[in-house]
């Protein structure tokens, strides 16, 4: 281990996601990154396996995460308070205060195939450790599934409509009007008040 | 235009999809599709682009049919009685009694990278057109954008279920499950009965 290189981690994603979005992910190399962060390739290669997964090793903990909250949370609690934590405890834990980078990663992201497969892979990984928490709880099978499907569809809509807005209003907030739109999808009311 | 042949079309699937299985998707070629069918390659591009076509040109009317269904539902129904009224028709028109091709269709869609992201942008095109029908029918940007992923989810789930299970149900039955258990979800009704 070479010395400790304060906010080496930061600077060398900084320097990934400008240059992914200046000459393109394909053509950035690790050596690139480095000199753009002024850090080693050794020191590059202690915090991130390969250059895609500075695109990825920030959200690589969120299975684990949603486990342990889907663990703790009490037994009485139906799926969508659960979900409704959960969803709060993982804006502000993983997403809120990088929107800025987020921004840049998904643009880097849309514009290459294997980074959108990537980017799939991991939205079904978290599914699926949502649904093993769902089971985990005594939920049948397919309850888990689509509790642990809608989960994730909630968070990737919040994601979006945050990412796409000015940034004015939070992450767990637009989480909260998503999952109000849930219940009330759920609940069948109509768009419009009919006459009569 | 050549000699209509009765039941091309279905020979030349059957034929793509046993070559697809054997030898896998990318060595496959046409000639040996329309070889296999004892058809012209003139007959073969008369229905499908290309072989990959032959995988996704049964659900291309898709988009076109949700966007009928949903025009055609009552104003006053709420988006999951549009859904289940939508989905019951979807499973009856497009799906049922193609199971067996279906099955064998899934496994060359899961075993090509280019094909799974084909497969996803086909669900993403579905998602969006019945996000539109949402919209005309009065919901704001956020209900309809949140209805269309959910119906698509339950489609993509009972099809999941349907292919996955011995075929002893209906698919209509399965994403009738599907939305029971959606409506049992949203209701946030916890898994077990909670002592005291």
């Amino acid at each position: 281990m070479g010395r400790w290189e304060p906010g080496a981690r930061e600077r060398l994603e900084q320097a990934a996601l400008e240059l992914f979005a200046e000459q393109g992910f394909a053509a950035t190399t690790v050596p690139q990154i480095t000199a753009r962060a002024g850090l080693t390739t050794r020191t590059f290669f202690r915090h991130f396996a390969d250059k895609r997964e500075v695109l990825f090793a920030y959200e690589e903990d969120l299975p684990a995460l949603v486990a342990r909250i889907m663990a703790d949370a009490p037994a009485a609690a139906g799926p969508m308070t659960v979900t409704a934590y959960g969803l709060e405890t993982v804006a502000a834990e993983v997403f809120e205060g990088r929107r800025e980078k987020l921004r840049a990663r998904r643009a880097v992201v849309q514009a290459d195939e294997g980074l959108r497969e990537r980017e799939l892979r991991k939205w079904s990984v978290l599914s699926e450790a949502a649904g093993r928490g769902f089971r985990d709880r005594g939920a049948d099978e397919l309850t888990a599934a689509l509790a642990a499907e809608m989960a994730v569809t909630a968070l990737r809509l919040a994601l979006t409509r945050w990412l796409d807005t000015g940034g004015e209003r939070g992450l767990a907030e637009i989480v909260a009007d998503v999952l109000g739109a849930l219940r009330s999808v759920a609940q069948d009311e109509p768009a419009r008040p009919v006459p009569g």
